[in-house]
């Protein structure tokens, strides 16, 4: 072929390809995640493009299969070449993925595999038979799985190829999603859509949405997922849906994750014609025994059961007069012959309790540590209301050194904007983790295991995806469940190094974008809290759906479901007291964290009002009454809003325009809902204290009336 | 640059664009559905490519931007190079787009315009200064876009690009989707996911799914959208709604799509705080009259109202002892000043009618012919039952000559399988429409206005539509989403050749292709019609979801919601009479036409149990007893399906691997299902008229009881 004509050919090629790529302008919807593989900038593809030459990859599992895999797709994307699979190590640069029982150059290396556990792995830059390797070693497949993403995620973060050398393994065992899915296919308090799981089609069709889930998991470190919500239905432990669970668990099992099921207690009366759930009771006991035995015969690895009992309605073991051990060592027992666990969640307040809500978890399972089989997990929320913008660490953590915790986030903003807020979790999950539990170490120690030496540790994030094209609702709440897995595998992993690699992976790695990105991203969370529930106020948001302010609801049913129980506003002052004076929730923590969260001059002052009522003239530490600091917090969180816009404006040249306008849509969304929280609030504090408003406040844009005339019979995630 | 440079540059690019290509293999979705704009075979490109070199639109508003913008992204995606939009005829193969009044060049031709009204268009090939062009004419932007969908459509499907002439108008004005979509996002009879309507993130956030369905739609020629179901929620008339409303009319008004809502008649109760919706009450009247003008000032080409009244527990005007005609007219008076319609839906069988179901709607409506405003259209159904597999046409077809009739179609298959049946139906809407009314003319002359000089005319389909990546659940379904817009475009179109469109612009232009696909398209309704419900059995479905059969549920509240009050069957025999006999029905039809429905001898075997009650052994024409026949008929169902999935099989070198496969699954699904519907319907059969199995028939592969033991209670699409 002649040149020119080799030449007429390309062009022809090229411009034919570069219609279809422009036609593909809709691929950057969100969908690739943190899994892009876009083309690097030309100098990175040249310095990856002679360390990463060929694909070496002599296992034969399909995990292994799923790591060559995504080696392929990622390097050829990112390096804009095929990367060749051959055999052996042929040139410099070959990458070589094995364990030392598949791949004898890996055996021979000394690689500090003894450190590194079932999931960790190797990554190291090294020579093999006179050429330039980079190796990836574990000792089990599912590591070099790991691995695998980690050196993707070197590649595509712009770190140096050379001379790696990385030693990783994940710091807690579990580290699961959590679904709060209905087989109707509803997702209590999803605001991404629907639930993935098509129940109808399944087990028959198995929709290629569910390997992306499971890569996009794997790629974060995800062990486990729970397919369906704590507040329960039997119906999915029946046969018919266990095949469906089935067909699940054999598209996630190469990528390393577990599938786990929500058990209602009441299963054996609804499914199995029993005439109690009593968990004491024998026929009761071999119901489950037979369920777990027929659950395993079905999914050999299956995971276990999350259980919510006794709590918001649900059935539990108090409904037979027996404690949350006896119900979760009843299931327990039916699991461990098969290795599964069992997760008992300690988000229970009773219906007939007065006790302070915020102390009624701790006061119900404090007294029963030690007295959970080996392979029961308490599952703890964060703080002990539920979700809020801001809590201080639950108190149960670092009291319960018998007892294995897993602590609980919600991915989900229930309580934080839905998807339209843009507000980084994981600067709040980053506070909550290491805060001081003051029983000889940090949340995040209680949680890995490591202080109280636990047999089993985990983290379970309540997820925040569903069937919307981008996952998560929106493209920044993907850097939530980004951050969640990340967390999950290193509880001391830093929220802004795991902001700054999701936004190089998820929009450019151009520093003029990665810096003020991160910097929005870093402040995001303390705009939210700012706006909606400044210095330690709580549960203010609207009934039911939790969409919008609605301090001023007193008339629900209980107590505890109003926000006046929660802020306690009157005439003279507002907070809840949480001191010796109060309910002294402060002293179910340890001594030393007591002391400083029954000070009012040393409680942090953004959990000020959780732990004490005080005069609306109290003097804060900028020397503003509470009242005139309150109020200048709320604007203070619009402020940011607004600066986060601005932001976002001037990043335009780095994103493409399809996400670029979708988060300048939803930041003006949640400017004018920040806008309302302030001015809603402002107006209902305004009509208790009677107090002005400090100078250059801006009045309330609508009465008090208004806001409360507001109403959202349809917003998402509610369940009805 | 050298030459040797240049081709290191383009080689270079090429490979950069080939993997990005590789990567977005995740494109094949389905999402782009028939406006795929892959690049054509080489030969075609060059053919294309010199009568297609330039575009020139001198119009400026946004329809004729939309119709440029297609014709750019289209023909550059087709032909592999960017289509330049230049400001006059530069060279030969100009695309020239425009109106009389805004393109001289095109008033001065003598083009038909007048005979193409206000949506139709001209496309000539032509010389124009001495330059071969192809010209889009029309007298109104909306014909613009039409046209220009036209000419993309030509060349997708490889016609000659020389010598064009087409003058084309569509034959009924109204060609409306009807989305029966919840303010929830459920759908009702929905098999696509949820609601493609985010109403919550509305009227703030426009997904640019938005643009796609206007653009897909417009592709078709349809012209409306009733975005809410006909079992309406009141709300939506509320002005929050209204203004979530009019952000989505401003979406698709440059596509020329109106919308339209539902309205619940008891609105003025539940959202207006009246005692009552009487429609001869003066209050009530002036809180419509409000109401439409206020939607109107809202929303000034807001389309009209669609209501089903006094149906299936909705509210009406003989709550209040008024008429259909009292009802619809308050309404039609109310927009009537505002240029709005009012579809008045004919589908009515009143709790305490012991009338014959099929026989209600026109005993009701009948007598109202010519009682209605001018604004008034009665919207009905193509049978006169609920869209079943096979219904006759329905008796109104023709027996309304002073009501405009709109026919109302149901794209979505609640009772052909939902999403993953492969069931095309474009053959049975044609072989409705085609249907000799005896009353002069076909349906078709009917619903297109033509017969009886109607004012208005048009074509209603419930849409199939849902916020699945594929839109309409199944890649196959997408077709009878096309085929709706083309039949209600020209209600004379061939089904054939709409497949046959329909499967080269989606899949593959290929002869080896597009023959045996149509051919399996071209089978499948009368695969699901014998599967389901041969020889004009009906309403035989499970209850509720209507997913799977239910012969023998004979417990309802109703007996007219009893698959048993439909076929009769008992010892002796099996089918409803509808002649002199029975119920009579027939004589709702033209006595031409009855006198063949109510001959066994003459109605068409299809329909045969429709019409007759008749022993299990009456003689069939092909000799064999009913009761063989219906067994027969039953596996020649199983049997089409099998051939289907040989067929599908056989065509995986012709259709990208992602689409293959899901459509391979489905067809699993549906052999599974078809074998399941034979299986229990015989043994339900069987089980009342205690006759053996004719020779080769298999025998049901499980008890009648275990097929009345099936129980799907989160199937989708069901109304809770």
């Amino acid at each position: 072929m002649r040149l020119t004509n080799l030449l007429r050919t390309m062009v022809s090629a090229f411009l034919l390809l570069l219609s279809a790529g422009a036609f593909a302008q809709t691929g950057e919807d969100g969908y690739d995640l943190w899994l892009r593989y876009r083309p690097l900038e030309a100098g990175l593809q040249a310095r990856y493009g002679r360390a990463a030459t060929e694909l070496v990859a002599t296992g034969r599992s399909a995990t292994v299969e799923a790591a060559a895999a995504e080696l392929e797709r990622g390097l050829s994307g990112l390096l804009g070449r095929p990367l060749p699979r051959t055999a052996r190590i042929g040139k410099d640069g070959a990458i070589l993925l094995g364990t030392p029982a598949s791949t004898p150059a890996i055996a021979a290396m000394k690689l500090p595999l003894d450190r590194v556990g079932a999931e960790g792995f190797v990554i190291r830059s090294t020579r093999i038979g006179g050429r330039d390797v980079i190796v990836i070693a574990a000792n089990q497949d599912i590591g070099l799985l790991y691995g695998a993403f980690r050196l993707l995620r070197l590649v595509q973060t712009g770190a140096a190829p050379e001379g790696l050398d990385i030693v990783d393994a994940p710091k807690a065992k579990l580290r699961l999603l959590n679904h709060w899915d209905n087989l109707d296919r509803t997702v209590e308090r999803g605001y991404a859509g629907f639930s993935l799981w098509d129940w109808h089609k399944l087990p028959d069709y198995l929709d290629p949405r569910y390997t992306d889930y499971a890569r996009a998991n794997a790629s974060i470190g995800i062990n486990g997922t729970v397919l369906t919500n704590v507040n329960a239905n039997a119906e999915v432990l029946t046969a018919p849906y266990l095949e469906k669970v089935k067909a699940l668990a054999g598209v996630f099992r190469p990528y390393g994750i577990r599938v786990y099921l929500t058990a209602r207690f009441s299963a054996p009366i609804e499914i199995g014609g029993l005439k109690t759930a009593d968990p004491l009771d024998p026929a009761v006991r071999a119901w489950w025994r037979a369920k777990a035995d027929e659950i395993y015969r079905t999914i050999p690895d299956f995971g276990g059961f999350l259980v919510k009992a006794n709590s918001e309605g649900q059935p539990g073991p108090q409904d037979y007069k027996r404690n949350h051990a006896d119900g979760a060592n009843m299931l327990a027992d039916a699991v461990k012959p098969h290795g599964g666990v069992v997760m008992w969640r300690a988000f229970v307040y009773a219906a007939d309790n007065r006790e302070d809500r915020a102390k009624q978890a701790y006061s119900e399972f404090k007294p029963l540590d030690g007295h959970f089989r080996d392979n029961v997990i308490v599952q703890v929320k964060n703080g002990a209301i539920d979700f809020q913008p801001r809590e201080p660490f639950h108190p149960l953590f670092g009291a319960m050194p018998k007892t294995p915790l897993v602590m609980e986030f919600q991915i989900t903003k229930e309580y934080l904007g839905f998807a339209t807020h843009l507000a980084y979790l994981g600067t709040m999950w980053e506070e909550v983790l290491r805060a001081d539990t003051g029983h000889g170490g940090t949340v995040a120690r209680v949680v890995d295991g490591s202080l109280h030496h636990y047999p089993v540790s985990g983290l379970a994030g309540v997820a925040n995806i569903g069937n919307d094209r981008n996952w998560t609702g929106s493209h920044f709440d993907q850097a939530n469940w980004y951050a969640f897995g990340r967390l999950a595998w290193d509880p001391d992993a830093s929220a802004r190094t795991i902001a700054a690699d999701w936004a190089r992976m998820t929009f450019s790695n151009e520093d003029g974008f990665v810096r003020p990105t991160v910097d929005v991203m870093m402040a995001s969370h303390q705009a939210v809290v700012d706006y909606m529930t400044p210095l330690g106020l709580h549960h203010l948001m609207a009934t039911g759906h939790h969409y919008g302010p609605g301090p001023w609801v007193n008339d629900l049913g209980r107590p505890d479901w109003n926000p006046t129980y929660y802020h306690r506003a009157d005439a003279q002052g507002i907070g809840f007291d949480r001191t010796r004076s109060g309910s002294d929730a402060v002293s179910q923590y340890a001594p030393s964290v007591a002391r400083i969260f029954a000070d009012p001059k040393r409680v942090p002052e953004d959990l000020l009002l959780w732990f004490h009522h005080l005069p609306w003239d109290h003097r804060m530490a900028s020397g503003r009454s509470l009242w005139d600091e309150l109020v200048l917090r709320y604007g203070r969180g619009v402020a940011e809003v607004r600066r986060m816009r601005a932001t976002w404006e001037s990043l335009r040249p780095f994103v493409d325009p399809r996400r670029h306008a979708d988060v300048a849509a939803f930041l003006r969304i949640q400017e004018k809902e920040a806008i309302w929280w302030r001015d809603a609030s402002v107006a209902y504090f305004r009509s208790i204290n009677r107090l002005p408003l400090p100078p250059g406040a801006p009045e309330p844009a609508m009465s008090l009336d208004a806001y409360k005339a507001l109403s959202f019979p349809h917003a998402p995630g509610n369940p009805s």
